[in-house]
């Protein structure tokens, strides 16, 4: 088996996953996405949960990746607004160039309730997420209590879906239609700068 | 068309796109949930996107329906402990019972992204949320400015997927192996009851 080609079924697999679903994710369409021969796919991944897993564990692999880029860029921003800045620019990068990425993800984690094997592949991002959170919050000297940590991170988990279904009247609820308004609030309720 | 078996179909397609996700809901799987002769939901919902606005439309009215009761009930409990306990009894509803509603209602979330009317019909749901927890927050006589409001609706949203699938690292991560002390945390975090 080669490498370089199974990467590249894999991030075929991912971007079939995010543009058409569950129900399109098929030997066939992977093969049609990664531009190699019909059966091509079906010999690296044999069966559906094989193609599911291989998505799955690119998924980590990216997100692994993601977070050594940010560890290498320095322990992150050390100041409140810094932090808000790093937090509106990730939720721009949802709804933008790493879309496919995000959506992938979120079809997974559904696909996740009901098999349990791909709820244990995932688990690693899922924690991964908040012990990254509070890295970040002690960096730029903010409260990292774990009700901190948690309220932070299960309200950015939560903003996901919205960012990526665009609904109008959710998105101005949610307060999302203004990245960097709604960043620099939701720090300010999680974390207040003073005393209230 | 008969109203009740309308009915019927679409409570069994909510089911089925629950258990066996946007790939197994199909007419046929539809027909065989609901007991009735083949091409029955063909009849009704002539195609895929009319199963699946048939979905989202049930969805819609199941969360109207449980507003309606949770206000028929009063007008919400009217302290932070009760408050609580009405959000911990809500989040084991997600990993109980209300599993199936909640979990059809996260595949057609994933579906919204790519398909922009199904969005537009989930809206009033999403934006519904934030609405209700404005209001229950009031009741309650805690903080409910705009930023309260997202930050715990948000982060409510953000622990469906994780209750649904039950990664253990992430649950403990999130806090969510104990509904009760996550409810009065999150709101102890969200709505700090003395100054900090």
């Amino acid at each position: 088996m080669n490498q370089d080609r199974r990467d590249r079924l894999r991030d075929a697999a991912i971007g079939v996953l995010a543009e058409a679903g569950g129900r399109g994710l098929t030997h066939r369409a992977v093969d049609a996405a990664a531009g190699v021969p019909p059966g091509t796919a079906k010999n690296y991944f044999p069966t559906r949960d094989a193609l599911l897993r291989a998505v799955a564990g690119r998924c980590l692999e990216q997100y692994r990746e993601l977070a050594a880029d940010t560890a290498g860029a320095g322990p992150g921003p050390t100041d409140r607004a810094g932090l808000a800045s790093l937090l509106a620019g990730l939720l721009r990068n949802v709804a933008g160039p790493g879309r496919s990425r995000v959506l992938a993800y979120l079809e997974l984690q559904t696909e996740a309730a009901r098999r349990p094997w791909l709820a244990e592949l995932l688990d690693p991002i899922g924690a991964g997420d908040f012990a990254a959170w509070e890295a970040l919050l002690r960096t730029a000297g903010l409260p990292a209590t774990p009700e901190h940590v948690r309220a932070l991170t299960l309200a950015l988990h939560g903003a996901l879906p919205h960012l990526l279904a665009g609904a109008p009247a959710t998105l101005a609820a949610a307060g999302l239609d203004d990245p960097d308004a709604f960043a620099r609030r939701l720090l300010d309720a999680v974390c207040p700068a003073e005393p209230r």
